[in-house]
């Protein structure tokens, strides 16, 4: 539990990540793409959200994607429906991506021939918050169905994303999940968080998402 | 990433929960009390189905819990409601329970005085399957929101619980959830699992729950 040695090699596999991750964000400036990383609970619609956002932003712009599971190449099959390039992540027992994976898995794609580089992460609330992968913007995912307390209970995480999306806002009718409760508790743990609201099946809030990230790149790009 | 000394630190605590844990399980063995613990995605309805459970066997059996979460104790407070006790267990960064802390909780407990004990994990898929905690039976929950592939995407928390519960079947009429798919993949991962459905909103499923662990109770102590 408060195993002195397991929390100092923890703390130097960080520090190496993070020196990973300044390198990947270096290359990631130069190549002039604008990457993205997913985070959420399992079944929060990180995958069925990345699917439409390639679709989406697509007729524009070049885009990729990472996805990191334990096991199975599911998402990158339902993902691979959107055309766009994308490569499975497999971690076995590891319950979070690493900036060492994402370098890996990038060796051989060039970067310099993508707008969007998108990375979805192993479904955790808890243990990827940690880990910098070198993207521009983190985006936490929560679906309505999981409560207005989860900001509170993971604060890390919540902290750890600048923004912050709702999904599955198609099942607000049938789940008791009060928006301005959650909102609440959002600002509490981040106050700067940016918040978009959206339901991948009925199509709303996707557009207003998806321009916001354009506009994004052009800021990052200026 | 694969950081040698951090998988060789990572055996060492786990074998050192292994010892706790196998003390736990004595221990409860002799006082009588039998240990249920739930995992789960967080917002799968860990607390929602805890908090019925308690007030269903109440009356009947001598009942308690131990909620874990990084934060908050918010649980505890909900949980309170059933007038069981109930004791937080706040982790702080850790993304899971160890049974050292299960132990450390119980000391100003008498386990003797109960038929019960829950233990509720903190919400996440992944890192709680290797932990043991000394209990007797370990239910892992799915809300039909999640999708019918998890199971397969999470298959070690699968297949270290005994019980697989499907949460939130009210739902199933508003979501795309294919109930056959979803069995037929914890069947791949874990055969021998046992499974429920049930809603805690509309309570179908619950009794039922309650009534065969209460069944196992007899079994252990036979």
């Amino acid at each position: 539990m408060s195993e002195p040695r397991l929390v100092e090699v923890r703390r130097n596999v960080l520090k190496q990540n993070d020196v990973i991750a300044r390198d990947l964000r270096e290359q990631f400036r130069n190549a002039g793409v604008f990457v993205v990383s997913l985070v959420s609970s399992p079944g929060s619609g990180k995958t069925t959200f990345l699917e439409k956002t390639l679709t989406q932003l697509q007729p524009q712009y070049r885009v990729a994607a990472l996805v990191g599971d334990l096991a199975t190449e599911n998402d990158a099959v339902r993902l691979a429906r959107s055309k766009a390039p994308v490569k499975q992540i497999t971690t076995g027992t590891l319950c979070h991506l690493e900036a060492a994976m994402v370098e890996s898995a990038l060796k051989e794609w060039d970067v310099g021939q993508l707008d969007f580089l998108f990375i979805e992460n192993v479904g955790n609330l808890v243990c990827p918050s940690a880990y910098d992968l070198g993207e521009d913007l983190r985006l936490v995912l929560l679906s309505v169905t999981e409560g207005e307390d989860k900001p509170l209970k993971y604060p890390h995480m919540f902290r750890a994303a600048a923004v912050v999306v709702l999904t599955k806002t198609d099942l607000l009718p049938h789940v008791g999940f009060d928006v301005g409760e959650c909102l609440a508790n959002v600002r509490r743990v981040n106050p700067a968080a940016r918040v978009f609201q959206l339901s991948v099946r009925n199509g709303s809030g996707v557009p207003e998402l998806c321009d916001w990230m354009a506009s994004q790149t052009r800021v990052a790009r200026a």
